[in-house]
């Protein structure tokens, strides 16, 4: 039994989030245990943690995970057989074996999660999977004002999902950058060393208040401080968000080789 | 009745082409005709002409159409009335009133098709719908060789899909531009006075031929010479396409407005 490192890039559109539960269909982690298991000589001792547990509808161009696997397979060939068994919307971008110690979790210093908004008067098709539509005109100064009330290191219980529990609500964000133009795409980056439930989502649901004038863009101190998820704006949804990167204090081998900031989608400009 | 233009975004993925035709159950032609219908006074009126008939999978970022509508609503009314009528993978960008006389396919000036190429090693969830995947290494510097060998007034027959019979194969390609990274994302954008069925799609599979080592950067004049469509490459996957922009030696005038030159799509780099 030896542990993996996991690169995993997937379109959440069609997946019931990360996390496998009682009555979930298709997850990610189901998925890709099963092409674990497919390829392990001793079935039961396949196990599998991601960094981040995405909620259904949510993308990643760059998570991580680590498992536990049994097989005689080199890498390069580990990684040939499980993405052909992988379904079209989730593939493995590399892989690398592990120190037994190595916790895709705990281990990680920080996670950059990106929110794209699509501001153009009509539906975009091309976006639609990956982008959130909102066809009024933002006001990205007022954003980019508010965007600096969330950074730092702060009891952001204001922004967790009502049904969460966690032991603290305490997370610093080191970075949340808003970046286009009111007419066409608009990206909103937040880094940060942990995220609670719906934590990002519900940032940009605020964000989006500010932006169109119902929410005062130097009133997120004073939301923070109310500690209470009615105090802040709604969820906005799933289909804008990914998570992009996982970040552990050192730069991460990859077998084949994935380059150490990659890009993480494209577009057509003309 | 009169007479509109309109500029169309749509996902190809889930559309069996542009054109109505027996047989064919879901065509970009008759979602956006049912739609014109459903907001006609006169619906045995209604009529739609696409600049370009884009095969089955071919998507569109900018694609033209004229149709005839007897209508009392506004443009603005009509644009809303149009895309809440819509599936999710097919937009109205804009419209605007035109003149009798224009015919969105025979005064098109231009068109510019791109096609999109994924060469990363591993499959990518995120870009799979809009791009063709390549893992091979690629010869960037023989496919821009190659391209220009299509540059220019010449029988493209050997390009042109086999059953198809135009009476005329000869056409006048301005611009065939290779752009990209061979670990990454390329895009060969493809811009003349008119296509012939499968062209772009040929003219790539035959580049890839080049950029795989399998045919000579500098063989183009001559597998051109030969009008024969076996002297060409196999036909490139639909996914990969799109049609960008067509023009008509004017700047068009868009309700609500569209940027001359949108950004017609977009991505995540980290």
């Amino acid at each position: 039994m030896a542990r993996y490192r996991l690169l995993l890039e997937y379109d959440g559109t069609d997946f019931e989030g990360w996390q496998e539960q009682p009555g979930a269909h298709r997850t990610v982690q189901g998925a890709l245990r099963a092409a674990l298991g497919s390829v392990a000589r001793d079935l039961e001792g396949v196990s599998l943690l991601g960094a981040g547990r995405t909620d259904a509808g949510v993308h990643a161009a760059g998570q991580v995970a680590h498992g536990a696997l049994d097989t005689r397979l080199e890498p390069c060939q580990l990684f040939r057989a499980l993405n052909a068994q992988l379904p079209a919307d989730l593939s493995v971008l590399g892989l690398a074996p592990e120190a037994e110690a190595f916790h895709a979790r705990r281990d990680a210093r920080g996670k950059l999660y990106r929110y794209r908004l699509w501001t153009g008067p009509a539906r975009a098709p091309l976006r639609a999977r990956f982008t959130h539509h909102v066809p009024q005109r933002l006001d990205l100064e007022a954003m980019r004002r508010a965007a600096q009330g969330f950074v730092g290191t702060r009891d952001f219980r204001s922004l967790c999902a009502a049904g969460s529990k966690p032991a603290s609500t305490v997370r610093t964000l080191t970075r949340v950058a808003v970046e286009g133009c009111p007419r066409g795409e608009i990206s909103i980056d937040v880094e940060g060393n942990g995220f609670l439930r719906h934590m990002v989502r519900n940032l940009v649901g605020t964000l989006l208040d500010v932006a169109l004038g119902r929410r005062d863009a130097d009133s997120i101190a004073d939301l923070l401080e109310q500690k209470d998820r009615g105090a802040a704006g709604p969820t906005a949804p799933a289909c804008g968000l990914t998570l992009v990167r996982v970040d552990y204090g050192r730069n991460l081998d990859w077998l084949p080789a994935v380059p150490a900031a990659p890009r993480l989608g494209a577009g057509i400009s003309a």
